[in-house]
């Protein structure tokens, strides 16, 4: 039987322009670069810009990983990868100044383009290979949150559908500033709606150092907490935020794919509806507040696809029973999770991930054939 | 088919001599007794002693459900529960002074064992019924943990072990103040290690509000944020935490209770086992630091038991992979999330669960079984 065709719907890029702009700053996220006195460092947590810790070990190695894209195509060869969906890594643009917002939000959008359509034009000059047969990009923009007036980020929204290889936006969890429930959002999910983008829905902020005991108790344990809890819990938290604030009432065709396997939506996701059924502070039930009027497994069902990056048989199962095998999508979450160990070897956090899928759809390959690839090329139409 | 015996061991009660504490508290957590003018009002969570509510609406109406056993009782017999393991419910006594601390406990514990005793000899005057013939009480003690000592800890475990009624502890997530990750709690792990006492461990704290976005959002939405997602996470904290310290690789026969199925620990299992192998801090990966040395699926395996408490079929798969159906038991929750309706119908907090169960194990009644009360007599000797 002939490999599934793979696709992968969750791998960052740092552009050169983007590389750039972080090496000129100061503040996180920003790139502390030595030269030639050893590798840059990325600094993108706040937990991680300690002045305590020596500037050349704060964050982590930054090398041609990040941005070289002739490095993750070969990431993609190493790991049977036919075509990724590349995106931004987090921060994003979350950090820049309104009056650049738009100007930077353009020229990195135009560069991921670029950088699909030169790699996809170099596999095949003439446009006559179909895509299960060659190594191809997409990609995810991203917007520009911090502009003066929503209207910029709606412009951008629209801009993008103009541009071949984008096939959805990026974005985190801080919207505006105030969190994915801020209603001056609207314009944006209504324009994500009209356009129908895919939204990917990303963590950055995790949570506060003192939900893990304070910032001594977070750092004694690397980055384990922040990464391994704070960053689902994150996502968890905005996309409720979301429901909570009806906005898939409002705006029902949304799209919107989920980082990790949702963070933790699959498994809280009866807990949520049980806590909202029995929340006094929702008018159906006697208080003075509309909740939503739809429950957390219709949004599921409907207007949420997760990525299969959790690592294992529980969490796949749950994401399965939440959402379906036909809105589960493979990803690796590249160039992040690199191995420890010998460089050459195929990445563990890959590996981990492809099990889990192998395993847990064992009776079914259909379905570990779509949560591959295709269903990444019908939700994603790529092409 | 016999209906099979079931045992909620996810139950909690305030004592009348635990009530009568909180009446003469004004800090939380306390309750609010306007006398003749109104129900009393427990407030136990920080967030919801707002002196911008009004005292007569702050926290939650404490009715008889809390603390008289025929309430319980009642409830059980409305919803097919033959047995129930009780629990003191949160805070327990992490809030006593250090030189009360013992003196509540034993006089709680002697209370607790008490009540299971009258209920059980009224039930069954001469100890001659099955115990799946007849309803009956067991309970979880509560430990002085605020006591001057760990000493004080260790001895009120031993002596839970001579109280006839009692199958383990509850207890909070703050340990003895500074998380469960403290050196210091070893005494008491070793105790519960050697009397192999069931440790349920339960979420008080939740997150701070800022993981939420503020107190104005963790408001707007009444108790679903700290609750639904607050509470998965606080118990997901602490157990990694315990993971991430040893407490596993040095107190291998530990047996802990989980209450909501573990919060999210199934779920992240398999993102927390990944992000400590990708961990540069931790010793085998070149670090200065010792890593734990049991995986989190071995001590899922091993250590934990998780409540059924999940509220959905994606909750439950998880648990299911993450534990195993022998691993898994039935709760209620008892008396939180009554019904906001006509309450006299069977609590929605409750059928959801049942049905949860059912629906994921409809195949396999023998685990049915297991899971609404064999496991439960089983692991807490019950008889």
């Amino acid at each position: 039987m002939a490999r599934p065709f793979v696709v992968d719907i969750h791998t960052h890029v740092y552009p050169p322009s983007y590389m750039a702009m972080l090496r000129d700053r100061k503040t996180v996220p920003y790139i502390h670069d030595p030269s030639d006195k050893g590798t840059p460092r990325l600094i993108i947590l706040s937990s991680d810009d300690d002045p305590a810790i020596p500037i050349d070990q704060r964050g982590r190695p930054v090398d041609s990983s990040y941005s070289d894209i002739n490095v993750k195509l070969d990431f993609m060869k190493k790991h049977d990868i036919d075509c990724s969906v590349i995106s931004l890594a987090n921060p994003w643009l979350d950090f820049l100044s309104p009056d650049e917002a738009q100007t930077w939000a353009r020229l990195i959008n135009d560069d991921l383009n670029a950088t699909c359509a030169n790699v996809n034009s170099a596999a095949d000059p003439d446009n006559t290979i179909p895509l299960q047969q060659k190594r191809s990009l997409f990609a995810f923009g991203a917007l520009p949150l911090s502009a003066p007036t929503p209207d910029i980020i709606v412009e951008e929204i629209h801009r993008l559908s103009s541009l071949p290889h984008i096939r959805g936006v990026i974005m985190g969890t801080s919207g505006l500033g105030s969190g994915l429930d801020d209603g001056n959002l609207d314009p944006v999910w209504a324009a994500l709606e009209e356009s129908q983008q895919v939204l990917f829905l990303h963590p950055h902020y995790g949570l506060p150092d003192e939900a893990f005991g304070g910032p001594e108790i977070t750092a004694r344990y690397g980055h384990v907490l922040p990464l391994a809890l704070g960053f689902p819990l994150e996502t968890t938290i905005s996309v409720t935020r979301m429901l909570l604030s009806r906005v898939f009432d409002r705006f029902p065709r949304l799209r919107i794919l989920l980082a990790h396997s949702g963070g933790t939506l699959p498994f809280l996701a009866g807990r949520i509806e049980s806590c909202i059924a029995h929340e006094r502070k929702f008018k159906e039930n006697g208080g003075d507040v509309p909740g939503p009027q739809r429950s957390v497994w219709d949004v599921l069902k409907t207007n949420i696809y997760l990525d299969a990056v959790v690592y294992g048989k529980a969490g796949l199962q749950a994401a399965i029973a939440a959402g379906s095998t036909d809105r589960l999508l493979f990803g690796t979450d590249h160039p992040f999770f690199p191995p420890l160990g010998d460089e050459n070897e195929k990445w563990l956090s890959v590996t981990i991930n492809y099990a889990a899928i192998d395993d847990t759809l064992k009776e079914d390959p259909a379905s570990v054939a779509a949560v591959l690839g295709g269903n990444a090329v019908r939700i994603l139409d790529l092409k």
